[in-house]
């Protein structure tokens, strides 16, 4: 047995389903420390994947009517719940990193094994649908999703002086074409990100390309 | 003009409703720096309102099945989502802090009326009302998300050994009485709490009154 899938032996959990609930409900507390490549608007600190996953709901919800087509908000914030629940293991891949990214499929999918499978079954399964949606994004939902979840560290790096695109070398035009799904997403966003990107330029924070 | 209402000048916001709803949504990123006095589970540090607030969706969405009516998930995500925001300015009162539970509801009214009023004025009414939902804890998902609130802490606190209830004194049956509506939300948690509280005591954790 991983350590990991019990690090609380003292806890006198309920038998049968509850308890299995439960105790998934404890390992996935793990996502409160698993930190991103982004700052809090304060610059304080780098935000971590849950709290980050709470604003994005909030991002949802105000914003759903900018959406490119109606979308069933419930079904948006099931998503966004869950989409980061696979870096407790596989850890949070940086966008901009290729390398990284060409492993991130098979690091996330056993991942997806190991703690979706905590769950009873039938609920791991539809917690393994609500994930797969999210990370095909061919569903309006999973789109919609999908754009909220790029234009929060879009946003957040700007008022940050775009420095963590500034140290790890990335131009404006990268960071445009790398988050164009947030203006197919929500068409109202596609200027606001343009021009967030030729202030940046402008103020000298990032090359243009 | 209070500053922390514009903490960010040099964004090119967008005009009109929009640069109201980015607006918003950047000044409620203050939530993550909100402390609970709760750790987290692995006790590495206090939590946070936003991470909680994350948490907590979780939480619901896999024991809804449990809960004593059966609930409109979205709108307890709504609620979920929401119910804290008035703490980036009242800050989190905690549940056994009898003093500051009597000035909670003039404080959190303030914040509401200065946080929500950074929407447009339907949507700060929207939320306003799910706020007020969640506070009352009269509707089938108001009861159940307060329950979901109530249950989050009382475990986490378990797993780091009732520290926060032992540094403050309070005694196992006090905390039974305060987290009463958790098993009236959840009847099949009811046990569970009173089972956590027994142990505390037994391992010498907590008094039990």
């Amino acid at each position: 047995v991983d350590a990991r899938e019990d690090a609380s032996p003292e806890v006198p959990w309920p038998a049968g389903r509850l308890g299995q609930q439960l105790r998934f409900l404890v390992e996935v507390d793990r996502l409160k420390g698993v930190q991103r490549m982004t700052r809090l608007a304060d610059g304080s600190r780098l935000e971590n994947a849950a709290e980050h996953s709470w604003h994005l709901t909030l991002i949802a919800l105000f914003l759903a009517e900018h959406a490119a087509c109606p979308v069933d908000l419930g079904r948006v914030w099931g998503m966004l719940a869950v989409h980061d629940l696979v870096e407790i293991d596989a850890g949070d891949t940086f966008l901009y990193d290729q390398k990284g990214r060409g492993t991130k499929g098979a690091r996330e999918q056993a991942a997806a094994d190991r703690i979706f499978g905590l769950l009873p079954a039938d609920q791991a399964a539809s917690l393994h649908e609500l994930w797969s949606e999210f990370d095909a994004g061919q569903t309006a939902e999973a789109r919609f999703a999908n754009g909220v979840d790029r234009l929060a560290p879009v946003l957040l790096n700007f008022l940050n002086r775009c420095e963590i695109h500034r140290q790890h070398g990335i131009p404006a035009a990268r960071v445009l074409a790398e988050n164009s799904i947030i203006g197919e997403a929500v068409p109202a966003l596609k200027d606001f990100v343009k021009e967030l990107m030729a202030a940046a330029v402008e103020r000298g924070w990032l090359e243009n390309d």
